[in-house]
């Protein structure tokens, strides 16, 4: 999946959920990926003290325009009057909800090589909700070891710990040339949603979603400015 | 900028490189964006021995439309002929050439904590032609260690360092609270594409490219999908 990537394609579509109070189109996927950065500017107004807001100022936050703002909302629900702007509090939890932020996701990572490591005493993940409780390897050289906190499991114990731990998102931090196998084993044990630090796309069926970490690609993509 | 997030905007152009074999429109930052994901299919394709591909079988290999491909790269020039399909080494020399990825680029890091080091030794820049060639800290007790090979400088060497050794790129893995800071003491340096893994969006003037790694914001674009 590319979705992560590829946001320009917007006819990826998704059911609309059953408690929205908006009309019956569905959300596109690339409004849901921008929700989380619509969230992020929310919490820093809360902080600093802002209690309502115009779609003109979240706008010029987000750098997009007020019309793609109010168009992004208006699949989820009524969150402003005309003229008044939006509540920054309200909007951010209603937000927060219809994302499932409003609760803890446990995760697991496979792969504990010199990536996986980094990703396992990433401080930016629990404040937000995503604990990793558990970590997976082949080598039998890290399979054991504690690190992080966290005793390495082998690969042969993934699907009886995701059932135990009910874990829902897999973070995927091994060789490019075995991240399509990991990929399967994963969803295999139900896993429907995938973090691939893997540079390489893995191919999914339609239920589960992965987003690509690929800093490679960011750099590629700016480039192109520096030469022009 | 979210440019590297807000993929769907569409409306964001650049002036199209002069020696373009393309019409004279301008080619959008969505499909800038995408080149390298084309690049690093072609290149797996060419591993695997495959000399044309129809942009039928392309897309299938990007998860995206036929006609999306065929009109992404009519922004750029001239690359099959109707029915021939693409000849996948030329296809991937002339889109490394005209993202400016047939050369080296030198990059320096800002911000050398736990994720900086994890950065400085991230096998995957080197072999794209992206080295990290200085790295900056603030904390005196950071300051003149090597790590991963590099000295590190005191920020206030940064201008110099960037001048004498020709850096275009900055990466910043510094607190959230100082980005902002960085990111302008960055582009008064003539540095022109940073990419930020702090976990803010900074402003850059227009000319400033930015693009941001938030594995945060990837999770939780997909959480919806899990309790939906």
């Amino acid at each position: 999946m590319l979705s992560a990537i590829f946001l320009g394609k917007e006819t990826q579509t998704v059911a609309r959920p059953a408690n929205s109070q908006s009309n019956s189109t569905e959300v596109p996927e690339v409004v849901i990926t921008r929700l989380p950065q619509y969230i992020r500017v929310l919490n820093s107004l809360l902080d600093a003290g802002v209690d309502v807001i115009s779609s003109q100022q979240l706008g010029e936050q987000l750098q997009v325009t007020p019309a793609q703002i109010r168009k992004d909302l208006s699949y989820l629900g009524r969150f402003g009057k005309q003229g008044r702007g939006y509540n920054v509090s309200y909007l951010a939890t209603e937000l927060k909800q219809i994302l499932g932020l409003n609760r803890r996701w446990n995760v697991c990572l496979v792969g504990v090589g010199r990536l996986g490591r980094a990703i396992l005493s990433y401080p930016g993940f629990v404040p937000e909700g995503f604990e990793i409780v558990a970590a997976f390897e082949t080598d039998a050289a890290i399979v054991g070891q504690t690190i992080s906190g966290l005793r390495i499991q082998p690969i042969e114990e993934l699907d009886r710990t995701v059932t135990r731990q009910n874990i829902s998102i897999g973070i995927i931090a091994v060789p490019s040339a075995v991240a399509q196998k990991v990929v399967r084993r994963l969803t295999e044990c139900g896993i429907k949603a995938i973090l691939n630090y893997a540079p390489v796309y893995p191919q999914v069926p339609p239920q589960v979603k992965v987003r690509n970490v690929d800093p490679v690609l960011s750099l590629q993509s700016m480039t192109y400015y520096l030469v022009n």
